[in-house]
């Protein structure tokens, strides 16, 4: 095999160096893949920076790929050399828990994530199991595809597995990476889209990208108005909220999800669920199929992340650029 | 109009004593019931001692009502004279808001409840509108039924909102009132039942009344080994629990329900959700149509609440025995 050059995080929050490695040899149901390009996710920062206690140095993050597969296992029969696939943050499943034989891969009892004791995209070649490589179909661009395989499937599958309805009111709270998906999935959806913001700024991109209005995360007033107001409230940023005040703006029978990961408990009033039947609720990612039906979807609506591209060899550049906060609204990174 | 005698609270907490009073001309849509049987409600409590802040005194609470029909409104055609009806903790619901017309009358903008602010039915007469006067299949006990309309239709409606499988492995968290239904309720389902209480000496009993397996809530170990077991978790008690530690006794894409309304804001990890794809839910009674379905599954599969049954005029020592949880496990109030 040849030799992977990646760029590795030496310790925590320590600057990205290249380094050399091998993954030796090829698993009979893994797939190698040559990396294009691989997006920045913030979840690469908190594995760098060791936030979840998670990460073993020299630590190659990267788990937003799109590739082409350079080899075979022996096993892998439904996906060819040459083809293009993306990989998200799993990389792998047993495929024979309930789990996964039920289709939730994402839900696996013993799955692997990309960048947890393994080497993730930020190099020239990287590995996952043959379910995890997914096929990006040839219309969607290599160049901007890679942020679907974690920041779009994160904030496609709760629509998906929640059943969210076309003529549902919906609220997106944190427009980003993840947020800025959201808005294009959830307008093509045939929702009513709120997009909730810190970057006023950001107003006229936001409402282009699809949202119907968008609000002040910050503004009291404007959310006490909003009470009663949402069928489905997507929570993509991982800081603490006010989610009793935030419970008040769903309408009854309303659903509250979060995909950002935050630290601290969340209080949450029982009485708060429990007048207007409400519920909360939380999901990693999704499954292979669903990360399926999600490109499909971008297909056939013409979604695709806006990105700012950055060559692989400036991938310190590039994590900084992610860490200001400025970036519209994913950083990807581009073999050299 | 008849006088009617109830047993009312001058204030919080005190002893309840007889006193008269008049409802006033029948409304249109209202429906003035002979109440027959009365069964008390750890609400019930509540409201007599003000712990909601929502107490208006004198006060009659009773809110679990079966009896007949004594008068009819102008407008009430689906009614007769005489026919037995069941009466719960809703009174009135507007009949127009977006929830009451989608069947939803519990989650109406603007119901009424049948001790806030109106005279329930620890008395001969009570009264409501003709929606929330929901007929009793003749083949159900009138003696034991009142709990139906209350706790009944509480733990009833997750089951049926939720869409609870039959092959659903379920936890049921507090056996008293709410929880020995819900016990029923959930073998005649089809689910594979755990019931988790801290009345060890309860076991044989609620293995009985259909539970598979019983769990005492403070043996840590044993719901230890219960980690991702359940695909649903019913909470029926009003007390903080370990709500990280509930959370991983689900399984991946489990949910938990509360129906006991904790007045301290529950502490939920984000993780405890994202990873497992997990929920919690809360619901406060059932609608209307929900209701009749429950009856209807209480008569094909003989289910009934058991009760410890006293005098109306012995309202009081009903009240001591409630408070001192000893009851088995609903206790009911007959008309002297």
């Amino acid at each position: 095999m040849t030799d992977v050059i990646g760029y590795a995080a030496m310790e925590a929050g320590a600057e990205l160096q290249p380094v050399n490695y091998q993954f030796g040899a090829l698993g009979a149901d893994e797939v190698h893949i040559r990396v294009e390009t691989c997006g920045i996710c913030h979840s690469d920062l908190s594995m760098l920076d060791n936030q979840w206690g998670l990460s073993q140095y020299p630590l190659v993050a990267g788990h937003e790929v799109v590739g082409r597969i350079d080899a075979l296992g022996s096993q892998v029969s439904h996906l060819k050399i040459g083809q293009r696939v993306g990989l998200g943050w799993y990389a792998g499943s047993c495929s024979t828990c309930r789990q996964c034989v039920a289709g939730d891969h994402h839900l696996c009892d013993s799955s692997e994530q990309t960048i947890v004791k393994r080497a993730g995209g930020f190099a020239n070649y990287v590995r996952c199991k043959s379910v995890w490589a997914i096929p990006l179909p040839e219309s969607l661009d290599p160049a901007t595809s890679g942020p679907l395989f974690c920041g779009g499937i994160t904030v496609f599958n709760p629509l998906y597995i929640s059943g969210v309805k076309a003529t549902d009111r919906v609220g997106v709270i944190g427009i980003g990476g993840l947020g800025h998906l959201a808005v294009q999935f959830l307008n093509k959806w045939g929702c009513h889209v709120t997009a909730f913001t810190t970057s006023p700024d950001k107003k006229n991109e936001i409402i282009h990208l699809g949202a119907h209005q968008v609000v002040e995360t910050t503004d009291v007033d404007a959310i006490k108005s909003l009470t009663r107001s949402f069928d489905f409230l997507l929570v993509t940023v991982n800081v603490t909220l006010n989610w009793a005040q935030l419970l008040d703006t769903l309408a009854p029978n309303g659903r509250l999800h979060v995909v950002g990961a935050v630290l601290e408990p969340m209080a949450i009033p029982a009485f708060s669920l429990i007048g207007g039947q409400k519920s909360l609720a939380g999901s990693p990612l999704g499954s292979p199929a669903t990360t399926a039906l999600m490109l499909d979807f971008c297909q056939r609506h013409d979604i695709a992340p806006l990105i700012e591209s950055y060559p692989m060899s400036d991938v310190n550049r590039a994590l900084d650029r992610l860490r200001s906060g400025k970036a519209r609204y994913r950083v990807v990174l581009t073999a050299d």
